[in-house]
């Protein structure tokens, strides 16, 4: 671990420190909503899923995509907040014994173990409606056309048309192998559309041109199919101590990754294609850029 | 039925005619957004869970409340279709095996049996995330500031401060019975609190005054106190025929009531109670108001 590293990881697990201070925050029960009681089981599970000392790469994404173009930082860590918040419902729901059924998250009993399978189908929908609310509250100060604009943006990359229905099509997998090109979409839409979007509010925060944007918007793809990469290589070869979850379940089930159509030596080679990549697009930024850059190599090489 | 009640009852049908028009248009392979793969299985469920030919109540009550307040037709019809997706949804979930476990619903078989269990907690996801996508898109044509207005109203009621909440607190009903307040409590929670969204939301699509919108607020509450109360009467009395779907349930299990504790009759005349304390707040607006108080009637007498 060099020099650069070891001031790359300080920088990301100090997000991730200001990242848990909020969600701790918004997730007090002082912090909820006006009014009416907040069922404390509820809010315990929604706890449970969110403040787990998560690496918090999409909200890190968001910070520093609106770093670069000048956004505000306050409302990126209230957007990287949002997000997280989905993030987390997707886990929580994709854990349930009707989805993946995994007991174990992070080395923690999942959402439905510790609590139970009802009140982590509402944790997960409870999680995901709390984004759209943080965004969308006066504490956000950004313009309303920005936030509508993530609004629009974040819905559709954890919709149908992306998380959401890239979980659909993971399920079915499971039953019929899809080819490369259904793998690639199922994968660019179950964990890449978040990470992508990441990268976008980023521009969309700071109000940046439609080209600073696309340009944000295409990292954050290059990002995501790295992610999905080094994660497939992972899961070949982790084991569940390093993980803190289940692993090689993917291979054990048949369902089909890049990395066993095309070899190890293969992803290793297109991961350092997608890093200089990545790096190419925000070449025209300068110095500026090298944070993202450097989570482009992290999101690359991760060990866990 | 007298004449008013054809003209109004004929009203609310073709309402929910058109409500059902801009679902099924959105719901349409080829209104979801761009770019990528619609898994179809999904899709189809979500369709299942949405297309049912439902009253569309609370589309109604945007569109009337929008009406008396100047607002834009057009966008209360979307508004109004995102609301009920958000509706459709928790029935959607609410019938899941882990939570209600109903296996009819309109006298068709829920989303996980006509599916399965996965798909349905996946179309519960996609139509809750749908909605905020439907809201900020920009055929909604409203200003930025009231559509934020709309997301965060929403995502209010909808989360664990509202609905999800009061499912919460439902669930938790059926081991300890609540006290008069906790029923209170979990009922304006769990039925009231999209239902005076629906009332609240014609106000913010109009960009009515803050006085405005709290009346139509209140208003909205008191619809949903006199639904919940008419709803109760009938589990008590119709059967599965009439209801379309599992009666007697909550006696069954034991859940509190309002009806149950106080009885019938306090409930008949409750509801005379709300009707006219409805009308009132809405007197100041004279004759526009009727198809509302109208509305609060029809709510208080329904027989399914």
């Amino acid at each position: 671990m060099d020099s650069t590293d070891t001031s790359f990881e300080q920088r990301l697990r100090d997000n991730a420190g200001k990242t848990e201070a909020l969600l701790t925050r918004l997730l007090a029960d002082t912090s909820l909503n006006d009014e009416i009681v907040r069922p404390e089981r509820l809010l315990n599970a929604m706890r449970h899923g969110v403040l787990n000392g998560g690496k918090r790469l999409r909200p890190f994404l968001v910070m520093e995509s609106a770093a670069l173009l000048g956004g505000n930082a306050e409302a990126a860590l209230r957007v990287g907040a949002a997000l997280e918040c989905v993030h987390c419902y997707s886990l929580v729901h994709d854990d349930l014994p009707a989805m993946d059924d995994d007991d174990l998250r992070r080395g923690q009993p999942t959402v439905h173990i510790a609590f139970d399978y009802a009140t982590a189908i509402l944790a997960g929908d409870s999680l995901l409606t709390y984004a759209f609310d943080i965004i969308a509250a006066p504490e956000t100060e950004l313009p309303a056309d920005r936030k509508m604009a993530l609004v629009l943006a974040l819905s559709r990359a954890a919709g149908i048309g992306g998380m959401a229905g890239g979980q659909a099509l993971d399920l079915a997998a499971e039953k019929e192998t899809p080819d490369e090109r259904g793998i690639t979409t199922l994968q660019a839409m179950k964990t890449g559309a978040l990470i992508r979007f990441a990268c976008e509010a980023g521009a969309i925060i700071s109000g940046a041109s439609a080209e600073d944007r696309k340009r944000l918007r295409t990292f954050g793809e290059k990002i995501g199919l790295a992610f999905q990469l080094a994660d497939d290589l992972l899961d070949l070869t982790a084991d569940a101590t390093t993980m803190g979850k289940a692993t090689g379940k993917d291979a054990a089930r048949g369902k089909g990754t890049l990395v066993a159509l095309h070899g190890r030596e293969w992803a290793e080679t297109t991961l350092a294609r997608l890093v200089s990549e990545a790096a190419d697009l925000l070449s025209g930024y300068g110095d500026k850029a090298d944070v993202l850059t450097e989570t482009a190599r992290f999101v690359a090489n991760r060990k866990n």
